[in-house]
């Protein structure tokens, strides 16, 4: 038995998903999104909380008190600006994937750039929704890996 | 009758008008400006709501739960740094007007970039108070003429 | 009474409005902008004379033997290129506004960059034809204001 | 029969060739090259009309009243940083090749940057007045068969 | 039954793996990684063949003969560098998914570039071995979702 | 006497100082640290206040509101990002101070770029804690010179 | 009679033209390109001859072992990125033609440079597989004049 | 006796010298100018004739149709742009001195950068009126010096 | 007791100091300055040694054959310049501190950047010749609790 | 009378003129350049000092030491480099003139800066040892005009 | 006695040297320089192997099978553009020098970069065919020093 | 016997090699490197004389009073600022090699510029005090090569 716990942490505009814009980013609310981590967690014996937020000291406070083993974070628009959430990650030194619902490399050049990806264990991108499926697997496999 | 409702949205700082500085930004304060264009509003026949905000994340909250046919948002500060409000304004994808008190171009080098202006429907700046009320103007005649 | 006189100058290719590309200019012709940018003035009490050139050297001709209050300058192609016509505008020291038919923003990139605009009094952009009307209005509120 | 007609453009100090510098740019002169073209045009059934200027107002105006099926054009000069006539061959719409009587790219650095290639059917460069007789020839290939 | 083939592709060096700096790549062997690919493949019912080449030329002609439903490819040195790579996943249009052993973003700034990441469906990096078992899951699911 | 008051703003991630990576930032806590700088305000006769916060708004609202005679400010985080901070700053135009505990030239080339040091009266980075006391010894001298 | 020998060298992806993106390219294989040039050069009394590669070293071998009066090259790929292949050509000296089936100033920015079109006789793109037949007369016209 | 001829071109708003903004330009008119430049050829035995236009296409076609030994040119707000100026200059291959009546280095960047003067014999900046006159000296020193 | 010794280096220009300019750099002479320090350093029992040159070379020798535990260095001119003072400073490897009179951000471009801040223990501007002295508080401080 | 002095500064490598490289600086030495200012400097009554260095800091502090009413200055090679000589002009604050021999803008890239040229009074280039002499003759008729 | 094994790789193109451009390259073979390193190789007592190849893929191969205990290489053009070789070097890890006919610093711009020369043990180029000898010499003062 | 002398530049801080941090830079003394070279000089029959400064200026004057055949020069610092040196070398034109002690494409990016190396007959760098020698060898090779 595994006994770990994941954050997940969505960050902003991700709470209207699925409420907006169902041609391009699908039907799916984050609540969905949620609902099918918890499922894989279930089976994978890992624990899961999520969180999410538009405002970017709340997302550190958050990552401050952090309270689990390893840390899913999609930061969204926090990505490419937030040099706050990065120090954040470096203080609390827990290992981190980064993700994306969509490839950020087919969008506007100012989303290519990441502030944080150098200091994650991993990044997955262009999956929609089962990008944070692939996330936990991949965290999974580490964590227990690493363990034993 | 025309029925319109358009949203102000007033950024970081815009709080302090008229009451430091008057040599620089005028003696009139942001509710005197408020007032100027619900006042046309009711000449137009469009009513005005009004809100102002230091932080990123109310801003986008605001955004995200719009109630209104059009926006015109002032983001100050924001215009140049922030893309958690441009995700918010694709989002809901309501027109909007990008409005500046200044001219933005006559200030320093990084004030000459906007992180949203490329989705504006319009854009008015160097007009001091009057900019809130030709954006206002210019949004009714786009709003009434596609229409009717 | 105000007794104003504002010049309007349209730049290279302005002329062909209305007669190629409805599907993305309008309908309107050159004509229909003047006359409804006169029928203004004559509601403002101000005289609007207008005048459109492809080259860049009657352009500079014509504002340096202006004989008017202020102007409203589309310098089309010509906004961004032309060192020449921001000299003249330079020597005669008038208030001006520039405006344009579309959001030059939303262009290509060497769209973005006017070569005049720090020194404008007001800049407007993205309303059509409309956007002659809101920067006479905006003139004529500066012009009769500073004037009083 | 084919029945097309097609006009050469030529811009600014093309009017010298064959005059000054043999040791450069050959001894052909601006006629020479045209009667070879119109020679060209007889055998392929092509009517063939040639302007030449210094002046970048005259070009934007005879782009506008273009009575032809296709354009060549060499910018010479104004290659480089015509807005004008960019907007002007946006305006008319009809198709075009951009010619070069050398290789630009063997040239400074500000002579490789077109501001229309990218709106031309196609682009040739390097083999002198033969140049233009090539274009003469993929033109009138591109019409014909989209013609049949 | 879902009868799906995903081809394996792997880039230059990658035939080292194991034999050589296990300090920093792990001592698993690229015949470790493939049956461990393969064995998911089983579960999943997916066909599973792997191809490895030090050549451009090589894997250019592998892409343009593939036999499969999607790719997953670990372009490796070729990643940074290969418009030829690029030019032939453009021309088969097959979905495929980028995969690396290390997270690129934490190495020498010529590794954060890809010439080819902006086509993928996806892209998978820092899970070592496990990436290519990620990125088998996440077309997996993406193929029998959109089959169905 | 000099009757002065002076109020510490400490950015985002400072309140960590101490519980985490004492290694790097030394085992102070930044209630250590404030106890220092009230220590030394009382032997130079200046009331030390306080304040912390993650939240880029929060900094705003507080700067706006600063009832002060001086500003010793480090930034962190939105010292690099921060336009609304530099907007308040210089709404407010109190005398104000930029410390930083390590240098920051010897780190991340991102860290480099101050959004506020420009207004700033000075800049004292590199010493630790003693950085903030050092800071309160320039500005008491600053203030008392200009003050007598 | 002219007695030319003229060598064709097609670059990588190209024998892939006609079986697959008709939409892009147009329906005709590299092997209809090939008989309409040979076809021309009977006309022209010039020996053609045809080869492909996606392996950029058969490319240089190629060059090497030239055995013809001139080149007609569409480096393709390697356009952009081949030393190697402007060295060959540095070394054998043969005048040549760079020509490209589209105008790849229309194309992606890492497309507008070329490695070896500073030592060109000529350039041509932006005919489809006409760019080979004019770069065919373009040379033969050269290639007798400078011969008689 | 030294029988040379020496022409005068001066650019747009030149005209407008000594009629506006005396404080900023002087109270010199370009008659002025002329009649200074005019007795000192008088004193060194040069014919002097003067030409002005706010044209870009006329100044391409007086250096085209040059009858004199050498050229005098303010290019004012053509110095930063014209490409067309630059290449009559190339075909006419006449010395010329590039003059300036204020030190261009001092004013806007845009100004720094000139089409020219690498072309030019020398370059004069900075000494009003006088600027003429010194490259006249300079121009007939260097001529009579090379002719002799 | 400390029985520290710690030198001065002020570089080219400081010796000009309250001789010219007195508006802009205060009336207070080098010797002022020095005097200050020399004040403090007895207060705090350390040696101060000062030395000014005007000369790179001079000040390279001086830093070689530096005898004191510390160093203060107001590179002036040279801190944007020199190399050679660089590799002096890591040759010797004494702590040091870099100081300004002025804040360097507020002035020129080119005054922004330093080529030795990285490798000082601290750096100190904005102070005028309070700078000096809070930066030998700083290096005391710092020397004595890492003997102690 | 005038009784005017004015100093000449000569940068480094500027002694080596006329004794090699004969062909390319000409066959006159920096003796020569000397004479024929001070013989022109006795014409116009103006007394000549001279000074040559190729030491950076030797330029500084004769500048530093300055006993005349304006400079002429060939600075060479630390015109693009010198910001000690720079800060020297700005403390001395004389009215100076930066001359070359030849015009720097035909020669390499890093010779087109020039690290003082915007506090100049004026700039000559490209007359060879003229250029002292046309800098003299404009600084005398500044100077007496200014004087009277 | 050594007994030293070192591999030479000559890069593309090589094997074209003393067949075409003598003028340029010398009338030296590829099997010319082979002999002569062999002869000092036997002076030395180290075994010398040398291989040539056109082709990045099969370096790639000959480096990952070396067998040898140091390695000299003249990538030529791949010296510039190949990852795949400089992570071939990175997984050997066998000391190698890296070698060039000509001084690269000398020619295009793009030739002044490599790709590998930061692991090289040193780097010698500009001396022809003798810059080979001056490699092994090198190395083998190297390898002899560390091994006894 | 060749007669040949070889003079040998050390730059500036290089003076202190050996003397401090014999960790980096090995325990030779710039006098054991000279000794070193004079035995290998003695054996090819090459007088040497060496040279060191730290500064600028004087090794300026040093390369103007050159009384050799050639030049083995190590700018150190200067290698990356020093317009100066550069000068000199061009005007003395005297065949040169540069050499460096590390490979400098190892070290900080302002360190793999350098002023003066595409004027170099050669460059030598990484082989420590050996690049000396291997220079000395080159050089010699070189002119005994051209000379008989």
């Amino acid at each position: 038995m595994s006994n770990l716990h994941i954050q997940i942490i969505h960050g902003p505009n991700l709470n209207m998903l699925g409420t907006r814009e169902p041609g391009h980013y699908g039907s799916q609310t984050l609540i969905d999104i949620d609902e099918s981590i918890i499922q894989l967690g279930d089976e994978l014996n890992v624990q899961i909380t999520s969180f999410q937020s538009n405002h970017e000291g709340e997302i550190v406070d958050k990552i401050q008190h952090l309270d689990a083993d390893a840390l899913i974070i999609n930061p969204a628009a926090y990505t490419h600006t937030s040099v706050a959430i990065r120090d954040a990650l470096l203080a609390v030194k827990v290992p981190f994937v980064e993700v994306h619902l969509s490839n950020i490399h087919k969008r506007e050049e100012f989303r290519h750039k990441s502030m944080m990806v150098d200091m994650a264990m991993g990044v997955i991108a262009g999956f929609g929704a089962q990008s944070y499926n692939l996330a936990l697997r991949g965290l999974h496999h580490y964590l227990t890996q690493s363990k034993s």
